[in-house]
């Protein structure tokens, strides 16, 4: 008999991962969405700050890495179906999204249209530097 | 040429499909997450309300169709890769989750295991009646 760990009972999908919304715990902004597979979230369990899985360099992805735009994780929740992570973190640096702004929900729908609504915080150049993403995860 | 529309700027995943968060428009609460594919997002700005695609049941899930507990939308939005939507909503009956509950996330990480820590706070069988569904999507 085995026994079950936390990790077991998450629903991971046919690729073993599953979708993890980080929101901000002070106001609730909804920062980002990216994915972890259960290395992700053991890791993001043992240090306390988001770790994701990055689907485009198939490999772990600690969040703020190279920005130091980390997240520092104060709740961890699954839902009904388990086969969706919330974390609620502090967002260090006050960026989120590789545009350089707070989120990635930039688009507004407005109109018949997606409009960008939100201000770019940073360059995101001076954020990486040269190696700046193209995308996100 | 073929004009661009705003739901071809959505990067649909191999299945047609994107997840899709709601949150409460007010209070910032995540309810929970479901997928749509173009018919529901079409459908979802004709009426204003949330329509998801429901994978389980392989059609359009107007939320709130058999609760009565429907998703008003007040914002649409996309994030910056343009394959997560977000939806902030105000729902109605106070109650999103196909267990009563006001959201989904209701399992939190403590002590290296999974806690049930929201209240139900309607019976499901009062909600549903005998089509209680054993899952919300």
């Amino acid at each position: 008999m085995t026994l079950k760990t936390p990790l077991d009972m998450i629903r991971w999908n046919a690729d073993g991962l599953v979708p993890v919304i980080a929101q901000d715990h002070a106001d609730g902004c909804v920062l980002m969405v990216a994915w972890m597979n259960r290395e992700a979230l053991a890791r993001t369990l043992e240090i306390g700050e988001a770790v994701y899985w990055s689907r485009s360099r198939a490999r772990l992805w600690h969040k703020g890495e190279s920005s130091g735009h980390v997240q520092v994780v104060h709740d961890l929740r699954l839902d009904c179906d388990r086969d969706v992570i919330l974390l609620k973190v502090e967002q260090k640096g006050g960026i989120a999204c590789h545009t350089g702004r707070r989120h990635c929900f930039y688009h507004q729908y407005r109109d018949g249209e997606w409009v960008e609504v939100d201000p770019v915080l940073k360059d995101p150049a001076a954020i990486y530097g040269e190696e700046a993403p193209s995308h996100g995860r």
